[in-house]
């Protein structure tokens, strides 16, 4: 059984391309053609690009065309304050390369998720600390002007308590605002439990349908909403689907030594394990999260992040050493 | 000095028809043409209908045509949740004339206004306890069809918080949820104190620049989004100039009978008496407005009785002894 | 491997009387000697009754002696409001005979948990929602006295918030306000996934350390803080290691039909599976909890019926048809 | 008709020992015996030290033995972070000069007031941005001992939320945690609307019955609560009926150039004055506030400033300059 058949059968979606290319070269063990993969050691954080170069790659990794930047920083878990700004710096230049933008420029920042939900609630979290500036960039002195960015914010809620589809709310946004891009934060789920809370990933690419810790049924692209679109997401959780199998894979790795008994575990269909999987979950299945009880103090570490990095990355007016005076 | 130059002065704008049709009459002590007025006096409220009904009048009362009902309900400051029912459903039975919606008709139900600020909270407080039922209409069974309306509802913060123009927004939102009807609800500032938390006001011509205890800018009319719009707005503050004139017109009325000192007190210009105002009132002028301290508590009594009554009258289905069964 | 030992080096504790009971059951076949069950079927509502009566029951439950109620009612999932309601009305009555209070009782409701962390926020969402009254108490006219009793309430919030425990802010509490009967309220874990949301559990004897979703280090109980406490759980999440224990039973259940393999896995020693396990959770561990999506709004309707069922059962005056009037 | 005498029959406390000393100064023209008043020019500030020596202080000033520190900033209501910085030093400097605190110091800070009206919020407001340290500390190093001090934290809510009088709470909470300290934040009202959000009161003597924005009943000093107490307040809002003799003041000043009008204005008795200015604030008379609209960011502003000094006062172990770095 091949674990990516599993997730198909479980309905998990790699929201990160990080995992997505592990998984892939994990089971082919060989490139994969029209993705490249670079990665560079930092002090505080491993980045990771992943770059989606031709149809053949986006056929391979599910992923459409584009570049994915994965900061894996496990000491976001710590508390060392001094630590979280060194990895703000790191994500702030990762988001000037990416965004690359005019000095002009418009940006409109949307936080996705459910601020009720609290693994749901980074995109609303992240917005609560940033410092819109749009409404007042007509009145600043011409001295300025270059020095702060016009920006516009907005958490719009989710579909259970709008009735509305975020995109189209986006989309509509976008044609009164008429930004220059927009910037997506979502809370995203992970295989792998060590990436809660410490994986960030951006992507110029947007966020697509069914990703995400709610249930997002639209995608917000480029296509969709008319603008270029950045994603900034976060893994809050696991599927409870992909826990159990490695919990299943791990009792049998351990004791089953013999190769006939391993074989059987092999053998067994993907359609077959998810039903049981799904048998346990009942009556949830696929709509189960497991999510560390200290959830909230990492999302509210990260958000800080998030909303530090982005307010070094598109106000040249800001100081590097200062961005936290900035932070509503 | 006459009270409307006064006001004029003082940039006070009066939210309530009510008010402006009483401050008329009470200067001029006539009929005003092509204003209408209708009194009906219930059990625990009395309701005040005001049509503006030509050119004629829209010039004197400077509202554009179209009903406004004004429900006064000073037992609403009591704690008698049996009165506050009866309230409900007077105001049910108002929105249900004055919607007239088609069976099938889709609502969209804006709260305005800043939750960060109590007095201005009222709109995001009546969101947060209306039942959303647009995204769940397709699944909803036949028979059910004709008995909920399909609600999707917002509240879309303050310019402060977004960047962004309130009614860009919703001009956004209309252009794709395509609603038949948007409500919007919003704080109203009122010239009369005991009109704090007590007055509803129901208005078929949207919501007008300047209005409110924020500063809108745009407006919120048909001609602006695009959709018809019936206004429920509440005065939970009175600006101070207001109360700053009141007391002196008090102490002049109690002491100074002789004539020769009324009309000196009547002669005061109104520029210049609203710049003694301005004066006392600096460094905050304009922007100082007078609260009662249990105002928190006004506004969530108010925020369930415009909740309840929008759920009886958008929902034929709800039973009206039960519709508190639906407040979220 | 017995689940009561895996559970054991899991650090998995049940909350649930009734799921302590089954599983002893379960596993030796037996009455459990001083240990009494008692069982009713009602239209939407199972209702269970656990005494345990002795030191063996005791000794043999790892429960003190005293009464555990609990309430399945999966309709809670559901959307019908008019099935709440009735499960509001059985958890009502089964309150009324816990508690057996004297006509001018004064109760302190006291809402455990973390706010910001949506699985564990039952608690301060039923304080939320409760009317309290000890303040007006002696201003209310003597023919109320009777209809109303003295209810006070607070959501102290955890230790992480405060630095301070919580049974110390309650001992304190209950030192000043002298109270007849502490109320408290937390969000629990199941080791099963369908009592999520649906199962309420009443208890006489407090809550016991190391219970709920958060880190409870100290109980609330009469010993502790110095007043009778009974406790309303309900749960909220399942504890990871529970979840991945079951679906690896399940695999072996399906798969393995050779009594050899069979007792491969029955030989597994828990130390060993809980080892496994452990590896898979890593860096979490005991840390993880599973909940559902939706874990928002059914927390969001069980406080709502939580809320309801005290307001009926604590002021003889709130008719039972109305008590929906009396939630704030 | 002497201010002091109307402000005792409309109700009205000052809040601000500043504030009392110069009504009384202003009035009197002399020296208040045993009241000192010390004053110093600060770049961004100007700090004003009342000192109340002896019983005739005591009774001439109506606030008990103490000292009273008023730092005035109305650059506070500027968008300038960087002399926000500035001010936060000020309060520091003064915060560790009056806690004179001994090294292994325990500090409980509360928060007054009630989070859901947002004049009353600041104490709520500052708690949340405070770092809790007390439960963390016996698990910290040894050579951190000294650089970080033991703080517990906690915003109890007003009466009207629990039905228990805040200094109850707070007194049990003195008998569990047993601090060395009390610091009290607390939103206060002023006589001066110049004053809101940007005058910051410390004073040695705590919190006294009937200060503050709510209705505190009871005070919170060393005599009811067992523990040093240092209250830090801000004024958030103006009583209404100040305002209203003070635009009354205005418009005589202006226009009754004749000695015999002056004559007959200063002849108005108190208590008629107050009767007149009840009957035009009625039907709330005392309890009404006068407040900005923008007071919701004032008091975010101010929460910020606060939070930042008692970081900087209270760990020795943090750098001054990157004290923001520890704000929750």
């Amino acid at each position: 059984m091949k674990k990516s058949e599993l997730y198909q059968h479980l309905n998990v979606q790699l929201d990160l391309a990080v995992e997505a290319h592990q998984l892939l070269r994990g089971e082919s063990g060989e490139e994969i053609p029209g993705v490249l993969m670079n990665e560079q050691e930092l002090e505080h954080a491993k980045v990771t690009i992943i770059t989606v170069e031709s149809d053949e790659g986006v056929e391979a990794i599910g992923k459409p065309k584009g570049h994915y930047i994965t900061i894996d920083a496990p000491e976001i878990r710590t508390n060392n304050y001094v630590v979280h700004e060194d990895i703000t710096h790191v994500l702030a230049d990762r988001l000037i390369e990416l965004m690359n933008l005019k000095e002009d420029a418009s940006i409109l920042i949307v936080g996705l998720g459910n601020w009720n939900a609290t693994p749901d609630a980074l995109g609303p979290q992240v917005i609560d600390k940033t410092m819109v500036t749009r409404h007042l960039y007509q009145l600043s002195p011409d001295e300025l002007k270059g020095h702060l960015r016009k920006i516009s914010a907005i958490a719009p809620g989710v579909l259970g308590l709008t009735g509305i589809e975020t995109a189209e709310i986006i989309r509509g946004l976008v044609e009164h605002v008429k930004p220059d891009l927009v910037i997506a934060i979502d809370a995203l789920a992970a295989s792998s439990l060590e990436r809660i809370g410490t994986s960030i990933q951006l992507a110029d690419t947007g966020i697509h349908p069914g990703s995400g810790v709610g249930n997002r049924r639209a995608g917000i692209t480029e296509e969709t909403i008319g603008c270029k679109v950045i994603a900034i997401g976060l893994p809050t959780v696991v599927n409870a689907g992909v826990i159990a199998h490695d919990v299943v894979e791990g009792v049998f790795k351990e004791f089953v030594t013999s190769p006939k008994l391993y074989q059987l575990y092999k053998g067994i269909k993907p359609e077959v394990f998810s039903q049981i999987i799904d048998d346990v979950l009942s009556p949830f299945q696929g709509n189960l999260m497991v999510t560390p009880k200290e959830i909230d103090s990492l999302i509210k570490t990260v958000a800080k992040i998030i909303a530090g990095a982005l307010a070094i990355s598109l106000h040249p007016g800001i100081d590097r050493e200062d961005y936290e005076r900035y932070l509503q």
